[in-house]
């Protein structure tokens, strides 16, 4: 855990960051304790994957051009078979363990190695395994599950059409059952409904889970799964074509393609029969009657790509912070008051940079745990209602975006707080960026989860107060309703009410406690839905068009509340987190998590003030108090709190991380110090003339 | 121009766009007219320059390997050479044109082509050359550039090194001069003072220009230019020596590498002596007589590459826009008031998503042509006093980082705005902006540069109020002081009295006018700079220590003032662009404006609000103004306003952009048109169950 540690301030650190040194001593993070924390509930499965995540045949090759990486990447899946770890999520009977959980987290952990290895794993286990796991039965699980747990079938996931990505209860391919052969005819109308960007369709595929119409009798039943054949050795089977995608943005190491079908004919039995089923006669049944809540159950079970996205971003965050922060200890730039030139992370702009990142990627860490532990106890039947369920859904569709976009830009920022040396891929930013670009947009657009979670904001808001007069609106507003309006979905209801936050001249101690943080987060979560709430009502009295309008017109506030109610979610598990940790470790986190809930604060200082719910003076001071409090405090700590995350040199594989900066700077300073001893420096041609006048 | 124009107006645009629609039909953009006045004062530099690349021979091969694609734009220099299109810079006594303007606009649009290529380019004709020419003298211009002119000699720029990058006054490389043998020796002290990341070194350089420490007779001159041969056609040459940078985040057509020294002899005139020379026996003599003018002033003719990473921010911020609002004008997804699906670009959040960002486009070429003159002017010696030459790098530091910080958010929100399809590399988004992604810290890290901003701020703020008292100042800050105190580097005073935005109740029409537009973002611009001009007065009374912490605890909002006076030039361009204009077109793009110039008001809501610029009232107004009416007026002439920027589809190159989305969708309509009225199409489960009850 140490191995990278220069002494937490070193002796060089000046101005700044040394005063505030002095004043913070008695504050340090325990790194080991922390780092045995943070790696949570599936600590042991974490670990066991970053132990195997040191063998260099797992680790990214950069340069290696897309027809090698994509075999070596289909070679590395079979060293995850070879090693036993890919079973974990599958049902004991058989040979899995039904630890959902632990599956995800060293799924998550895979990053390290090469983002490629990770996503066609989960194109394999994740989406195409557990399709069939998921929605098949006992006879799919018996017939078809062992094989592609070996690898033997590795398989393509066919829900995205080119069309149709984010609407997918909308694609064009349809499965008509045929009672005379007892066959479903598997076929593709029109170009916009080939399916498109699916891992293991342009090579490696020999089977996939389309997702179609099921159409039976003369009826459609909705968008269906169905196990169909693709390839054998020879090729594309008859009726199947498709094409390679080519060069992507990133993830080069996964063939993804496309597939059409042409009239292609499977059993009956193929059809992944768990929510809905064909009779041989062609008559459908399903246990679930209506057709979309049967489509949203079906989709439902597929949220584990999101919850593994959400942990995949953290791990590449802490990994981006660790390089980045190592480095910004080591590097000088410039003199300042002396001499010595200045450590680039005592710099106020360098720290503005990297510090609340860093703060952003601790909550996001204990979301995540939060959101992991409620997947695990959906999924593992410990609480399993369809309101858990239902909740669990929209912690995903929350966090998820929150947690890509910012690995994007922490992983950004990162590169260029590194400069010129930041850009090589030795340096990982770059590659690493390149692949999670597309983390923001697939297994959900972000945007369109954020206004699924709005959706459910306003749905929980309307179910409480469904047949509330002006009155009692206006008092929920203003946060004097004391129930749980909107808590199933993790938004925690004020116990204090609302005071004037604009009309008094308390100082920034009054915002920066805890319960200050969190009535001013809650509140803003709230009131933003009820003052949607309150505009949207009109919709139900317009015509489709206006209604219609009317929505669009409030999109983009929508999906800020739902962003709002996401940031509230993370500021809150982080808050959780802390009340575990040993005092002084806990001291120096409070810091983080203020710099976390104060900087979402500062980012939102306009509503707030728009809103009267902090005066001008105090949005001020909150700005005051990073710049002047919590950045100089944290700046001592900042390698502790990067080294808790734990990354060996064998995960990092990065040159500037590696201490080779610390050694240049020394050499270069033995140098001049050298140099002047020896009384044969040249003398500076200003000091001369200085000398002169 | 037209060949990529639907229809403005969609006869299918339903909702909110229709609405706007009929609203503003008499404002329509003369697309051919803008489209010429974008090309500015070089259009036909850009025009010849934009046939060119219509050349498949200068295209950008996606996936092709680091080593095929050095040797690919290796070639097409030689092709450009070979057309008779990198002179234009260069002096008529060597065949050149002295037409650095053109110069610069023609190389500006290879982007288009290849970054890689643009930027090779710029390694050989605008660093490494360009050193030659306005670092050395007429025996340098005869005897080196024709080499150089024609691909002869490839060289390196060897000015960072691997331990300073920003802080180039302090590189540790040596060139002492020997009089006993009338030699210059080139030495790397120390493994940090290798050259590092030198275009052209790994591979293809036979030359580079060093910057090294001039000492000669025991004194350091400080950092001057030397012509060092590197390579022939064995290799390294004796004492030379390097490695390559290897694979990077992009740009990997270009030989990135390193280069170091082992006291490597050269002759006395090999020292590129415009501006400092040592006589035979070892004595230097220079122009300008303070060292650190003198190092300025160098570095000060090597601007053009910030204006040229400027210009080419622009061309691919355009680029970008072009394709996703092309995309978002065919692409539907989601049904609302009706059967059809909507457009995306119908979307309220998917205007707010991309139509600022053009907007922000717009003032950024604007912007950029008032600098390409303001280059121009200094470079052919028509405006080329000491404060014409500050002016002009006070511009380029304040343009270059807002506009490739800008390009690469335009490129990566363009390309999350298409989904799947913007993650290929065929519809160029994420090469262009792996490539571009060293553009914000190369030729000046842009932190660095805003700080250098700040300081020129700074400067004139204390060069004005010198002797001033506490009542002039206030009286400057409030805006009653008419003179040019900060307008030398293009800021604007104030010609109305700053009135009480807070007390009145004046509606949106008040905020919405040009003038208040730009009394708000030049107040914002002098208030922050008297505000840190007062705050940094006591550092004149204070120890070095002590100075400098408190210049470092302002280093956050130093940067923020330089951000505001950055953007302040763009609107301010963008405002004088409107002037000409024809009055349909300047109808619509004066919108644009306002969409630019209140965005930044409403990106900066909190400054305004707590610094009593704005009330609440109002600052909310702003956004209902940009949602509720900008947004949906531009919506009808997005495609417009794309098709200005001229791009044909060999520029374009990008399939989503190419027409093939609309066929998609007339395909699948066409397909369920003729299924509905053949009576064969399936009842939706959902309809039948509505039936029954």
């Amino acid at each position: 855990m140490t191995q990278l540690a220069p002494p937490t301030t070193s002796p060089e650190t000046t101005g700044t960051a040394r005063t505030a040194a002095a004043a913070t001593a008695p504050a340090t993070i325990d790194v080991a304790w922390l780092g045995e924390y943070l790696l949570g509930a599936w600590a042991e499965e974490r670990k066991h994957s970053r132990e195997l995540i040191k063998r260099p045949e797992l680790h990214r090759i950069d340069g290696l051009g897309m027809a090698d990486h994509r075999e070596r990447v289909l070679g590395q899946l079979g060293l995850l078979v070879d090693w036993g770890v890919v079973h974990r999520a599958f049902p004991k009977s058989v040979g899995g363990e039904d630890n959902h959980g632990g599956n995800i987290a060293s799924f998550e952990e895979l990053v390290l190695a090469d983002a490629s290895l990770q996503i066609k794993s989960g194109v394999q286990w994740g989406l195409f395994g557990a399709a069939v796991m998921h929605l098949g039965t006992e006879k799919h699980h018996t017939g078809l599950l062992p094989d592609i747990m070996s690898l033997k079938v590795p398989g393509a996931f066919a829900m995205t059409e080119t069309g149709h990505g984010s609407d997918v209860a909308a694609v064009g391919t349809t499965a008509t059952y045929d009672e005379a052969t007892g066959e479903f005819v598997i076929h593709t109308p029109f170009r916009a409904a080939w399916k498109d960007y699916l891992g293991n369709a342009a090579l490696h595929g020999t089977a996939a889970v389309v997702f179609a119409q099921l159409i039976t009798k003369g009826v459609n039943h909705g968008v269906h799964a169905f196990y169909v054949p693709i390839r054998d050795e020879n090729g594309f089977l008859p009726g199947v074509g498709g094409e390679d995608d080519g060069i992507k943005g990133g993830l080069n190491g996964i063939d993804n393609g496309r597939l059409h079908f042409d009239q292609v004919r499977i059993p009956r039995d193929n059809l992944l029969n768990r929510y809905g089923d064909v009779a041989e006669d062609g008559t459908y049944s399903s246990v679930i009657g209506s057709p979309g809540r049967r489509f949203f159950t079906m989709l439902g079970t597929l949220v584990q790509g999101r919850v593994s996205l959400d942990g995949s971003a953290v791990v590449a965050s802490k990994l981006a912070l660790t390089i980045a922060i190592t480095y910004a200890t080591q590097r000088r730039q410039f003199t300042a008051a002396s001499d010595d030139e200045v450590v680039l992370l005592d710099y106020q702009r360098h720290q503005r940079r990297l510090l609340p990142r860093l703060a952003q990627t601790y909550a996001m860490s204990f979301a995540h745990e939060t959101f992991l532990n409620a997947f695990d106890g959906v999924f593992s039947g410990a609480h399993d209602t369809d309101a858990d369920r239902q909740d669990l859904e929209t912690i995903a569709a929350a966090l998820k975006p929150l947690s890509t976009w910012a690995a994007l830009d922490i992983l950004q920022e990162s590169r260029e707080s590194c400069g010129g040396a930041g850009f090589l891929a030795q340096n990982r930013f770059t590659q690493l960026r390149a692949d999670l670009d597309i983390y923001t947009t697939f297994e959900g657009d972000n945007n369109v989860l954020l206004q699924l979670v709005a959706k459910r904001l306003l749905g929980d808001y309307a179910a409480k107060f469904k047949n509330a007069d002006a009155a009692t609106l206006a008092r929920y507003v203003a946060g004097s309703v004391g129930a749980t309006a909107v808590s199933r979905s993790g938004l925690r209801q004020l116990s204090q009410s609302i005071v004037d936050f604009g009309s008094t001249a308390r100082s920034v101690g009054y915002v920066r406690d805890e319960a200050s943080q969190r009535q001013l987060l809650t509140d803003r979560v709230q009131s933003m839905v009820a003052a949607l709430a309150g505009r949207l009502r009109a919709a139900s009295k317009l015509g489709p068009v206006a209604a219609a309008d009317l929505f669009n017109a409030n999109q983009d506030e929508l999906i800020e509340a739902a962003r709002a109610h996401g940031e509230l979610l993370q500021w809150e598990s982080f808050t959780a987190a802390l009340e575990s940790m040993p005092a002084a470790t806990r001291q120096v986190m409070t810091w983080v998590r203020d710099l976390f809930g104060l900087g979402l604060i500062e980012k939102h200082a306009a509503w707030y003030l728009i809103n009267g719910r902090l005066s001008a003076h105090r949005a001020q001071a909150i700005t005051d108090y990073i710049d002047d409090r919590l950045l100089p405090r944290l700046r001592p700590h900042a390698l502790d709190l990067v080294n808790a995350f734990g990354f060996e040199p064998e995960h990092l594989r990065a040159e500037i991380a590696s201490g080779a900066e610390q050694a240049r700077q020394d050499e270069a300073a033995v140098y001049y110090a050298d140099l002047r001893a020896s009384g044969n420096a040249p003398v500076e041609e200003k000091a001369l003339k200085a000398k002169k006048r």
